[in-house]
């Protein structure tokens, strides 16, 4: 039988305890969840990595900030910042201490007017960074495989288009010195029990289908799934999670075909401003000389 | 020079390197943070824990789900439920295969009506949780000195008064098995960079400000600090951080209580509904048998 106990002690030591009678030992109502396994604390487990979610009501945007405190600059960055909170974002990124060396997309948003041109504007060195794939302008513009270092941590991207042709997903680095579990920021490819829309910007259900499959869901079972949007107050998710209860993805590829292409959702009602704005890090005047990330 | 670089990498294995020059080294702004000293992973490690945080948008309020995924049923406890969101709260319980044993609140909420009577409902046999210094009713009624098991996690009770009379703060164990760094669920007393008001519920600015200092900033600085609300969009904070950056808290006494006196605020609108329906679970017929935690 289940221990419930209330103890009484007195801080900051315990000394006397007792126990309440436990009343519900009837109760285990989970029989779905005979499968759910991972014993994943829901957070990464390092001891440089600095991470911070940060939310943007009124379009629901997470903006996470990440930093390497070991290394003596503290180097930071930004992936999907909101415009509107630069301010904010910026704050923080000074009280903590740190340097912040890129502003990155996961995708031309449509939804909101991304940070990242005003953050160059008022920290001269940072670049911004979005997909080749989005045909946008930033500082660099990066593929699938590339690795984006900030200190001794790194983060990879994978491409996962569908929701737009040029969205990628950022993946901590696989390696002893990097976050465990490792963290997946995966943009509107892949949100908690849902996925992005696909029907503008070069979206494509069979290739979101493709792309989640193929590059998030290969991830390890406890990689924790940091979207840029939720709508229902969820915060994080895992591979895990979203490989049993997506009530899209979980479907065969027809089945989420046919889910997509019936959800009747209205015009975004910020596309028209959003992706043009986006395209050249939400200002129209943005002074980007673009670096391609060529291989070598 | 801080050594900034995009790498190119053939996933699922790097091979390929190369680094783009960096064009800020003379970046420095953080003159403030130089006492910014912590090197904390913003999240606890712990290899037992399974910790979400949760949003509802309209109260802009934090609910915290916890487990002990080591123990075989994985016993778990929500502080500060939200009654419209309890739909999604048990949803998630389910899904990660939890057995919900307590239904906690911080305080009387002023702003939102607590889900607690309706998990409840729900799932019988959970217990739900509040100070017996708020004078409401609860299943199990708890002090400062308190401590709250599940499995071999636990919390411990602190008193924090000064929002309300019966404000606690539930502060993770202190222990090798228990989460690192610590975690302290703060209710309305300390806020990312604020506080709760003082002026309703038996308030008190002196109270409050006594409250913080011995009880919240005593912890260890790499306390990771909960609050239940955040109307900017952080979702965690430090007890360093507050204790450098709160705008209120850092103040004297005498400046904390003249700012508390003078913010002008308008009349709390949901207070007539959510004060006596908090005070009994959220519910108004709720059936439950207090059971004080005396002390032995």
């Amino acid at each position: 039988m289940l221990r419930l106990s209330l103890h009484r002690i007195t801080l900051p030591r315990p000394t006397t305890l007792f126990n309440f009678p436990t009343l519900h030992t009837k109760l285990r109502p989970q029989t779905m969840a005979a499968s759910y396994t991972t014993r994943s604390s829901s957070h990464p487990r390092s001891n440089k990595l600095l991470f911070r979610q940060l939310f943007e009501k009124e379009s629901s945007t997470y903006t996470y900030l990440l930093a390497d405190l070991s290394h003596p600059d503290k180097p930071a960055l930004l992936i999907d910042p909101v415009d509107k909170m630069v301010e904010r974002d910026l704050s923080l990124v000074k009280e903590l201490g740190l340097k912040l060396i890129y502003a990155m997309n996961t995708h031309v948003h449509a939804d909101h007017v991304t940070g990242s041109g005003l953050i160059k504007n008022k920290i001269p060195g940072v670049k911004s960074i979005i997909s080749k794939a989005s045909n946008s302008q930033a500082d660099l513009l990066i593929k699938a495989g590339d690795k984006i270092c900030f200190g001794d941590l790194f983060l990879e991207v994978r491409a996962t288009p569908g929701h737009t042709l040029g969205c990628v997903t950022y993946v901590t680095g696989d390696g002893p010195d990097q976050p465990q579990p490792r963290m997946a920021f995966t943009g509107d490819a892949l949100l908690i029990r849902g996925c992005g829309r696909t029907d503008f910007q070069g979206g494509s259900s069979l290739q979101l289908y493709k792309s989640v499959h193929s590059q998030i869901f290969t991830l390890p079972k406890d990689t924790l799934l940091f979207p840029a949007h939720d709508y229902k107050g969820f915060t994080v998710s895992t591979v895990e999670e979203e490989m049993l209860y997506n009530p899209r993805l979980t479907k065969e590829e027809e089945a989420f075909k046919n889910i997509m292409e019936n959800l009747k959702l209205p015009y975004p009602k910020m596309i028209d401003i959003a992706v043009p704005a986006n395209m050249v890090c939400g200002l129209q005047d943005v002074s980007a000389k673009p670096v391609e990330a060529t291989s070598n």
